[in-house]
């Protein structure tokens, strides 16, 4: 590890991380309102119709990024042939970070994308998805904190250091900016797959999680993994009449209901064979740690979820449940007829939409290929099925034993006031288990969403008291480092 | 039976009968351009945006029954209060045909309905809808065969019959012409119930039904019922990320599936407790009679069907499971996310549409009562659910023996050279079910489709030459039926 004992601040680094803040401060009203031009452009990374309008949001990002004095500022394309719709990254760095006491200051890659989520149902929304709204010092809009909003933050971080240190940096950056993170990160991952030496630095600094509650600083340090597939089941040639075929004719809708049943048990434990052999358990202290979060389940499920009750495996808290266990959920099944009122179709194909979150030591090919397996031996008679993967990511756990991650937990204590807490994230970041695998460095989760911050669902948004903290850890992390060699050297 | 003995013809009926006939065919091609004037008008009654479209199409068919010589043409609203889209009645009524030998001749009811079934998907159309377009001896378009087209044999039928008898009719006519046949027919309904005097006739006829192959004339005798339901799942209080939820937040998809795949067994038997109870099999003659048709369960399963193999219940026959067994259907399931590639979504909720076609003697109500008890009983943990009655109809079998099931086998034998069979159809009209406990009279299905027209699917047509067959077949009936006051007197 280069650059241990890193916590701590030359007065000179004081100086440049406190004018920094004041920057940031005085500037706070014009970041949300750069924020909101970003957020008004609807970079559906997963709907072709809004190609360009992922590509206009690379470009708003890209020249930003030129003007606040990062170099080499590019977009680098990631189509490959035979696959539709690559969006481009954002490349931009800067190295010339001054030497300190001699020797050269770490490399920080700063990761974050620019593509959001499709906004549908477009009518459960207060105001529009593409036109940011504030409200209650919430920021309202798609992309809001998922990541818009938080890789803004880092953005804004360094057009502030840049500007308290006389256009230049404590430490070096590279920041690589995606726009294909909703639809599985393909793009991003062949980059940094043969990439991997011009992508050199120490650790990866990324901000696409939340805070475990309000005002709890928090480092995400395990992230599931997924699969995200379609069943496509046919039975007739073409779309029959229920009256005349009724009786006689598959129906693809019926077949794909009784698969689904049976992929899970009514517990919620999946019934592919196989599927749990690689699951590890956290170990025992990390178990403990999650017991001593403040979580009340009540209120989680009255507050957040809002259903009669929770579902899920027997034996298993929620915060296991969510966070070291496999789950299953289907997220739509278009076909047939879907309007208002009645169509007597029997319709000739269905699709299921399955996503599977993974836990290590669980691989996504393995999962799929069981998955698949599973799911063709149970096709009901009459219906042939299609068992498709749409795009895939592996689950990762990070350490907590490194410079960095104290330095995060040092900077986050200064702009909070609390200790920094440990959690996993039920969601995925594919591109994080990339890095950790083709670099071979940490990387540090440090998010600043709320827990019903609304991500991939009408009315996402972003507390704007979060967006500011963000800034200002974003800010004394990197100072941190830099003053770090004091310690180190 | 106050017509008994009806079939033959005086000389007289004769010839006005054979001038009706060389009329029909001197127009022929005229009566097919008006009737693509009428399949251009989307009256599509389950979307309320085409409410004026179904009225269109309304107006449209008063007009021309006002030109022909019909008396008292009227719209009938059936808008009822709490109601949405009741869309018109067309009512028309002749009741000054001659005395017969001192005697009062046949009222005949006509029926039909103007209304079509939405034409998604649009895609698989091989020309647009509702663009008219005759390919090898076919008129493609949604609402071709069903009903506008066999509807508009009738008009043309008595068209014929007006100007071939100087502006009289043989016999007295009523016609009762809906536009909510594809959405249950609730308006005809509670007119029929209200108004069953104003109504009074001998027989209904109606072309709503199929041939049971080509060339072989063929009236239909029994109809299943049905109901036509919304299951409605919610899980969370709103759409919830799958990342941070998935494991505790109900799945309202997943907990369809298991309700959908509790309601049959692997062979298509609806496991309703209860559900099979009234149940009537067909006599012994009727299933004797059954296997006498030409049919070839391979031919029908390869050429219409083109699934991998024919499901439904053990024991019974291709034709006993369409015809003579309740089955179970589902025909979309929205909700979610269902657009191309990917979004993780745990939806708050999710719509199964699912149907039953019932026979006798099940009740709509008492199967609407059983499933929603039974899908009530078995609702998965973590999901509440709706089970909503979209609309329902009665099933039915009619009588063959009588005068005027003679007097079409007779009228069909001159068309067709043929004896008529006599089958039943799977399909639903729920009305006649009406017609026979409210008026106490019998129904006359009297049907020019193919088996392979495509109802309710993409690329429904009517083969032409039934289209004039139907016209001669219906214009033959009306004229024995007034002849055969000779045989009766």
């Amino acid at each position: 590890m280069p650059f241990d004992h890193l916590v701590g601040q030359s007065s000179k680094a004081e100086a440049v991380s406190k004018d920094a803040l004041t920057y940031a401060r005085t500037n706070a009203s014009r970041f949300v309102e750069e924020l909101k031009v970003l957020l008004r452009i609807p970079s559906i990374s997963t709907d072709p119709k809004h190609a360009g309008d992922v590509r206009l949001a690379a470009e708003f990002i890209a020249a930003e990024l030129r003007r606040i004095g990062m170099e080499k500022v590019r977009l680098i394309e990631t189509n490959t042939p035979g696959r539709p719709g690559g969006h481009p990254l954002v490349y931009a760095e800067y190295l010339n970070a001054p030497l300190v006491n001699g020797s050269p200051v770490p490399t920080v890659l700063v990761y974050g994308h620019y593509d959001v989520q499709p906004p549908d149902p477009l009518n459960e929304w207060r105001s529009p998805p593409f036109e940011p709204t504030e409200r209650e010092g919430n920021l309202y809009a798609r992309g809001a904190v998922d990541d818009k909003g938080q890789m803004w933050m880092h953005v804004k971080a360094l057009e502030a250091l840049f500007s308290a240190n006389g256009g230049r940096l404590p430490v070096n950056i590279r920041i690589l900016i995606e726009g294909e993170e909703e639809v599985g990160g393909e793009g991003i991952a062949t980059f940094v797959r043969t990439h991997s030496e011009q992508l050199a630095a120490d650790v990866v600094l990324l901000s696409d999680s939340s805070m475990f509650a309000p005002d709890l600083p928090t480092l995400c340090v395990g992230l599931r993994g997924m699969i995200y597939t379609e069943i496509e089941a046919r039975g007739a040639h073409g779309d029959l009449h229920s009256g005349r075929y009724g009786g006689v004719a598959p129906n693809p809708f019926i077949g794909l209901a009784k698969i689904i049943a049976k992929l899970e048990d009514e517990d919620g434990k999946i019934l592919i064979p196989g599927f749990y052999d690689k699951v590890a358990m956290p170990t025992a202290e990390e178990l403990a740690s999650w017991k001593e979060l403040p979580f009340d389940e009540t209120d989680f499920r009255e507050s957040e979820v809002g259903s009669t009750e929770l579902i899920g495996e027997q034996g298993y808290s929620v915060l296991e449940r969510t966070w070291s266990r496999p789950t299953l959920d289907v997220h739509g099944m278009p076909g047939g007829f879907t309007g208002l009122g009645a169509k007597t179709v029997i319709p000739a194909r269905a699709i299921a939409k399955v996503s599977m979150r993974l836990v290590p030591d669980q691989t996504a090919a393995e999962a799929f290929a069981m998955y698949k397996k599973y799911v063709e031996s149970i096709c009901p008679k009459g219906i042939a099925v299609e068992v498709r993967l749409i795009h895939a990511g592996e689950a990762i756990v990070v350490s907590t034993d490194n410079p960095y991650v104290r330095a995060a937990t040092s900077a986050m204590h200064d702009v909070f006031g609390k200790d920094t807490v440990f959690v996993r994230s039920g969601g995925s970041i594919p591109i994080v288990g990339e890095f950790t695998r083709e670099l071979g460095i940490p990387s540090i989760l440090m998010g600043f969403g709320l827990p019903d911050d609304n991500l991939h669902a009408p009315n996402e948004k972003f507390h704007l008291r979060n967006f500011q903290r963000g800034i200002e850890s974003i800010i004394l992390f990197l100072s941190k480092l830099d003053a770090a060699r004091d310690y180190a050297g």
